[in-house]
């Protein structure tokens, strides 16, 4: 009898590690340093030995473990390959068959951000749903989407790339992957101190955000709850690019619920209304009351799905 | 053993009928027409008649049957029921307990453009494909999604309601469905026409669509062919909204293949060409190389992707 499984979060400076018992209860928790260099040799071979030290240390046998699920900042195929995975400075790499031969256990891989979207599924903001939309609002714009409590991986590790989305056909600046208009470009917290920005520069309006030297996300936010006309301005802009975008998903995967995560989503509830107010808009009759959540696991989103790769096997 | 099936396409002016061997080929096609007097009472009865009847004609034992697929004018959930079928005035309605009950049969159920959808990816222009999206430009937009080679229901039987993706938060004009900047409301053959009219409003310009009195989206096409500047810039328009909007989905869905089939699909190649172009424009990297296709079933894509929805289970 299986009672145990791993659940791994590889990130570009440490990996985060959970114990967990086949019911989904984390037994404990704990973090290695990633080690990008030499190529990222040695990144596979450090999560082999911290998990058979684990193992030893609590007396558990091979038998007992059902396996190994592991999110990667790359595009992961069904076969458990990446193509490639910059931040791990990582080239092709079976990630499934090289973990699996490190540690004799059964390893399934996936890309960190639908990972992500599976753990607050099964324990986090979408609890009890079979189909959701991750959105992850930080520097940049992250997404998972899950279709009848499967990761959409893709044809090219592509699926839930939402924030490269291209939302706006008439941008002139370009975002970071080189295309102009992405949802990202609207929608992180770089997106939204660059619509800041742009308002400052647009208009002559008296606000509190033009005394702060670099305005970030939170200053927008923060300004926005204390009743400052310009940052709801800015607000607003944000609010509909994404409650657009969310209504065009929509009507492709049909979500029970959209679950929104990242430092952004610290702004709070006060961030879903006004989200909420644009996606009831524009989105499709049958998908109006399509329930929009803040993520609750943070962090710990990773390690929840890595473990639910293995107990939903 | 079984050496049959049957593909089912229940249209509300009739019902496209096929035998099929289970190694896909279509062994006969006819069709019924579909009695929508009564609240629709007497539509799964015709079918089941229509079915037995070819059973016995043919000699076919009932053994020998591995079911019959069948696609819906209307959203189906997981367990093969209907919320309401307009077209073919039916309220909620478990459409496959009901056609096993009269046939004795197996039956799958699906939403009519998903099924088209996994037909084109069996049979049709997105052969040996697992990930696809289908784009069907008629009277209106449909679509249909396929992950993994399975049809996206989506938690209100509106996955690949993309005829409804709010593409143009601009617009003023509403679409039949109430809201306002549809890509409906710029794809389709009536979207087409719209945009058509509005050029000429716009502006003096010549151009032989002038001389049309009821201008159509074949109009606009041919003209475009024949060189005609103003048919050129709807094209362009139109190119651009769904160009950019294929763009969009494929972020969510990263299919293998984008099919475009439908009615105005008859322009041809040309249609294909002037997408692709805004597809690539506006496409995630990974995604820029994803195939557009024209479909190549036509009509018959329903009965093909109803006989794939037994022969895939």
């Amino acid at each position: 009898m299986t009672a145990w499984c791993f659940g791994i979060d590889l990130g570009g400076t440490s990996v985060k590690c959970a114990l967990f018992q086949t019911d989904g209860t984390v037994e404990e928790k704990w973090e290695i340093k990633t080690r990008v260099e030499n190529e990222g040799k040695e990144i596979l071979p450090d999560i082999a030995k911290t998990i058979l030290a684990k193992m030893e240390e609590r007396k558990i046998a091979k038998e007992e473990v059902a396996g190994v699920g592991i999110g990667i900042p790359g595009p992961v195929d069904e076969y458990g390959e990446i193509a490639c995975a910059v931040n791990l400075h990582w080239g092709r790499k079976n990630i499934e068959k090289e973990l699996a031969e490190l540690t004799g256990l059964v390893v399934k891989a996936g890309n960190d951000a639908n990972v992500a979207a599976l753990g607050e599924m099964w324990k986090g903001g979408g609890q009890g749903s079979k189909n959701l939309i991750l959105v992850t609002l930080g520097t940049g714009v992250g997404g998972g989407i899950i279709v009848n409590e499967k990761m959409v991986t893709g044809a090219h590790g592509a699926g839930g790339e939402i924030g490269h989305a291209s939302v706006e056909m008439d941008e002139e600046e370009a975002c970071n992957c080189g295309n102009k208009g992405c949802l990202e470009q609207y929608a992180s917290a770089t997106g939204i101190a660059r619509l800041a920005r742009r308002a400052m520069t647009s208009c002559e309006e008296d606000s509190v955000l033009r005394g702060i030297r670099n305005v970030t996300a939170k200053d927008v936010f923060d300004a926005y709850k204390d009743g400052d006309a310009l940052a709801a301005k800015v607000v607003d802009q944000f609010a509909r690019y994404l409650g657009n975008a969310l209504a065009i998903f929509s009507c492709v995967a049909d979500p029970d619920v959209i679950v929104i995560g990242g430092g952004v989503s610290k702004a709070g509830q006060v961030l879903i209304d006004c989200v909420e107010k644009y996606f009831r808009q524009y989105a499709f009759t049958a998908c109006k009351d399509t329930k929009i959540k803040l993520a609750t696991l943070g962090n710990d989103a990773g390690i929840y799905g890595a473990a639910k790769l293995i107990l939903s096997k």
